[in-house]
């Protein structure tokens, strides 16, 4: 490499997922020939990032925070408009925003941070189910929607949640599993196809 | 989007090319849950790149600065060990760094910076041709080995340069198209098959 600026640069961002040597490369050389200020202001907020965005102790999701040690709260939990006996639980902070784009979701958030997966070694007590029953008798939350992926990890998590909340008397669903929004039947594969019509409601 | 913060950095990476909204948020997502360094060390980087990174005075390569308004001289000028009268031109940095990969140019380079391209408007005065003669006189240079793409552009701008620059009494070479090492000759579109076989050499 010609300069070790570059190399320390190109190895930093080959460390996000997906960059490799080359597209590192290219963002760096863009940075060098775009706007001035775009390279000097993402670096100001990359470097305050992991102090200013924590986990909210709530639910999950990301908080902005002023000091490290603050205690953080995120948007939505601060929110007084958000009907708190709906809780959404989540596995990722990614899929929360998914939902958060669709902006029909009145409720709140619980993010699990992971799925059961024993092949992973992730197993129920690495779930953290006490939390969550906590949070379910403070807020007296009367629908818990399970918005883990539709995948075996997420069908399994569901169910893991079904059989170990049900009992405290919260009703528990699960988002619909079918064909997406302007998807062809024709490349739908059968396990999709099979959710879709066992699916079905009356229109 | 659920955080200010959040928002204005995906805002930010999102400049990068090929980078959607999407992508930028798996960016600060893996940053805020990877080793804690990472974002601090990128963005402390990222903060100095425009100052610590300049384009070369003499070739246009990148050349590291302690400051601001310090005169760039780039490694690769600097280095007695290279031949000076050996220049290679390219288009862009991009196209010298992946020529530097091969490891086996000698000599030094000359950045265009541009591409002859009428269609965008960019003319042979908009080319950098007095200042890459005046580096060839004063190196006393033997060979210019044209390295742009071997595109509509790439082949224009190296006639340009032979009209130009043959008079002036040094020897021009233009570097091999054809078929890439593990390419199949199958897939060989019919213009790269024409260089390859119009390019042939005695084995």
């Amino acid at each position: 490499m010609v300069s070790a600026k570059l190399q320390r640069i190109v190895s930093l961002l080959s460390r996000l997922p997906g960059v490799g040597e080359k597209t590192a490369q290219r963002y760096v050389l863009h940075l060098l020939t775009t706007d001035e200020g775009v390279a000097r202001d993402l670096g100001a907020e990359l470097s305050t990032l992991r102090d200013q965005l924590k986990p909210c102790d709530t639910c999950g999701n990301l908080a902005e925070v002023e000091h490290r040690d603050e205690t953080a709260v995120c948007s939505i939990c601060a929110d007084s408009k958000r009907d708190a006996t709906l809780l959404c639980v989540v596995a990722r902070v990614h899929d929360l925003l998914a939902i958060e784009r669709a902006g029909t979701m009145r409720g709140r958030y619980f993010v699990l941070g992971k799925l059961l997966s024993p092949l992973d070694g992730v197993g129920p007590e690495d779930l953290p189910l006490l939390r969550l029953s906590r949070q379910i008798a403070l807020h007296q939350v009367t629908e818990l929607i399970v918005a883990t992926p539709p995948s075996v990890d997420g069908e399994a998590t569901a169910l893991l949640l079904k059989r170990e909340l049900a009992p405290i008397g919260v009703r528990i669903t699960r988002i619909a599993s079918g064909v997406p929004h302007g998807g062809d039947l024709e490349f739908a594969d059968p396990i999709t196809m099979g959710r879709a019509l066992s699916g079905r409601q009356q229109i």
